[in-house]
Formats: C-alpha cells, structure tokens, sequence
C-alpha cells in the first residue's frame, strides 16, 4: 500500500520537472539546483543554502538521510521507490533530493596570502569537481569560472566534489573582466603548463595567488598561459600521466606549505 | 553491406567470451586481460605486453586508433559495429579491444632511493587508478596489492590509470609476506591517517618507502597504520574533503621532492 499523499506515477509534474531539470538550460531558467544525497544536502545547509522543496522516498533512506533528513526544513514532496529512481541521478540513491535556489555568484574579498583558483575550459564533472574537494580541502578562498565554462552546480560536480562547492564562492566572469580584476587585486597568476621551466615547489607561490587551470588536452590560451608564474609538474612516465585535478592538488598543497607557520 | 569474415552475431562464440570476460573471475580462469582504446593499448605495447586476439571496428575507429592498430601484430578478428558495442566497456568505443596473457607478477629489485606503493582494501576502480597514473609520473618503482585485493588489471582501472598500469611492476602478497618483504629490505613504512601528528612534507621521505593507502572511510587496520612514520595531510575544509588519491598525489610528490638534485 502506498500512502495517499505518495506520488507514484511517472507522468506526474513534480517527476517531469525535475527530469528536465537534469539540464543546464532548464536549471538556468529557473534559477535552480538540483542537490541529491544526504552528504551534500548537509553541506549545503551547513554553507547556508536552503532547500525550496524537498523530495524524499523514505523506502531509500541511508541511516544518514535519516538523520539529515530530520534537520531539514521546508516543504516536501513524498516520490514512490519507482518514482524517485526515476528523477535521481544515482545508481544508488539515497532517497533525498532538493530544489535549492542557485547560489549567488561571489568573489571573495581577497586577503594577504589568499589562493584562488581558476577554470579555464574544464569539462569533465570528475576533474572539476575533484579540484573543488581538494581547493576547499587546501584553503583556497574561491573559485572563478572564465565565460560560461564548467557548470560548477551541475549534479554529476556537485557529487564529485562531495558538497564542498557549497562551501566555496563560485562566480563566474568573461575571460577579460577576470585579467582585470586579478590585476586589480595584485593576483599573481600561476599556470600549470607542461613547458613552463620551472617546477612548482621552486616557484615562489606565497601572497596573493590565482591558480589557473586549463582542460587536460586543450592546455590554455596564450593570455593565461603568459602568467607570471608559469609551473610544471615533473614527470618520469608518459608525458600525459598526469592528470588535471592530480596536478592541481599539488600546487594547492605547495601554497599551502610555503604559508605553513615554520616557513615563516 | 557487411564483409562476409566481419562477426555480426550477437550469439557468435567470440562476443559471448569477450562479455564473460568482464568478470574478474572469468579473466582470472582464462589468465587474460581485457585492454581496450588505443591509448590503453599502446602503452601495453610500450611495456612488452603482446596481444593474444586483437578485436577491431574500423566503423569505430578513432584517428588514434587507426594509427596504434597499424602497429599491432597477432591475429585479428573483426567485428561489427553492433558486435563491439555489445563487448565494449566504453560509452563511445574506438574499435579496438585485445585480449593480453595477464601480466606476471612482478616485485621491483629495490634501489637506493625506491618509491613503493601499497594497496590496502582500496576497492574504487577510479581511486585505483588515478594512483597508478600518478605513482607512473611520480616515478614510483612498484605497486604491492595486499591480499585478493583490488584488480588492477580490471577494465576501468586500466581507463582510470589511462594504461599506466602496464608500465608499473605490479605483485598481489599477503599482507604477512608483504610486511616481511619490506622489513627485510628495510623500507619504511609511510601511511596516510588523518591522525598522524606529523605533516607529510616534515617528514623524511628519502631512502626505500613504501607508501601505504586504505580504503577511504575503513582506513587502514593496525598493523599496517602503526606504521614507521604516519603521515597526515593538512585539512582546512570537512574532515572528508580529500580524495584517497589526491592524498596519494601529494605525498608521492613529497617523496620527489625530497629526492630533487637541489635537496642533495
């Protein structure tokens, strides 16, 4: 038996919604994101967000989607096993899925020895959202995304990521206005590149520091290449063993340790 | 039209094999392995290993495809478009899939200065990989499996590790024997807990180190975390927020540094 208030049929507007949701046109259009999962639905509450509706199949609870579920407020919307399966985006769900309105764009007021990072054409969910874990995990203060680029709420980056995009300020500016506003704020900009003549823990890489970061294949365009500190990664295997994310988290961790108390 | 030697059967004794074999249990019976894409496969070729059957779609071919399947030796059987989306593990297949006689364990004969992975309870095809991609470009000498272990040989670790694997000594030991084999070479033992009172860059990383990595949430039982020197990473965000192997990442690389000409 299912209860009365359950929604249970395939056809109905919650389901159809948020399938269309699945797209990064129709979540632009209604100014939303889609939040699937106990962990990130915690992260997200815990960086302030706010589900608008919340979608539920108790019959999917983890043991924590019970337990976050409980601290949620607003409305909610019951789905059947068969109808929640439907609108997930996981193999394994765990019976909770939230509407939250998109986040604002931010830029974080910048600091003495502030890091950011910055994507340049980066498109595959697993990378970007696996510098967004190790970039909330390091410290860094914000993530800017050049033009229209990677869809840092997408939900296959937001699970990448384990929720810690919520925790950072994301905003998004066309490639000159972005020059302009690291110039601005006197950034030194470092670029990964796998010719660039220094290795990364010789670079000096403390002050203000904007970390960018180009598509695995494609490399980056001259204007950012030409940062004023260009870095590699030294390499013993093939000369594309490294991958984006991997090469990320190590100069993270380098400003990291250049800023450690010791060093000082 | 399809040429009268292309396999078009889904029920052909070949397809069926190749789709047995994507079980662990079935290539460990037969003592082959499964490499598809071109890239995957060059490095094979690269580290000696030798197709026993190469299976081909030139429908599917990728530029690079074409190239590497130039260069192949052994005998060939072609299959249809349909026939090798059916054995393909890929969403977007390059038309090339070989079988390879399993590569025979191997233990590195240590030197001096020898960089060691050990995998302990790792089970995420994706982490897997992503180490043996960067334990190759960091230059690590080995991979020790512990136990049954992860299969390192499986098709989404050798994705995952973009055929890095192929160019790394890898050897399955029981976590007994694997213990004595490091103490009688005198490695040191470097594990990863996120309770170690020492930062990984503080800690002396030269000389033979066999770095130790558990699963994610398990971690590493006692024997193997009360290791020589327990290092942690430093975690600005949710205690959660670094990924297996981008902790492998960071301290790989700290074992580079340290061994830098200028360190000397």
């Amino acid at each position: 038996m299912t209860a009365p208030d359950v929604i249970t049929s395939l056809q109905n507007p919650h389901v159809k919604r948020l399938v269309r949701l699945r797209t990064r046109r129709e979540r632009e259009r209604e100014g939303v994101i889609l939040i699937e999962g106990a962990r990130e639905l915690a992260r997200a509450v815990a960086a302030g967000l706010l589900p608008s509706t919340l979608f539920t199949c108790e019959a999917l609870y983890s043991p924590e989607a019970h337990e976050v579920a409980a601290t949620l407020p607003g409305p909610r919307v019951r789905l059947s096993r068969e109808a929640f399966e439907k609108v997930s985006g996981r193999e394994n769900p765990d019976g909770l899925l939230a509407l939250v309105p998109t986040p604002a764009p931010r830029l974080p007021e910048p600091g003495e020895d502030t890091v950011l990072v910055v994507l340049h054409g980066l498109e595959k969910p697993g990378n970007v959202g696996a510098i967004l874990r190790t970039a909330d995990a390091a410290g860094a203060a914000g993530v800017l995304v050049l033009g229209r680029g990677a869809d840092v709420y997408s939900p296959n980056v937001i699970r990448a990521s384990q929720g810690s995009v919520f925790a950072l300020p994301v905003a998004a500016l066309d490639e000159a206005a972005a020059l302009a506003w690291l110039a601005e704020r006197t950034f030194t900009r470092v670029a990964c590149t796998p010719d660039a003549p220094q290795v990364y823990w010789d670079a000096p890489l403390t002050g203000r520091v904007a970390l960018v970061l180009g598509a695995e294949h494609e490399g980056l365009p001259p204007a950012w290449r030409a940062a004023e500190v260009p870095v590699r990664v030294p390499m013993h295997g093939a000369a594309d063993s490294l991958n984006v994310a991997t090469a990320a988290a190590l100069v993270l961790y380098e400003c990291v340790r250049q800023r450690r108390p010791a060093a000082r």
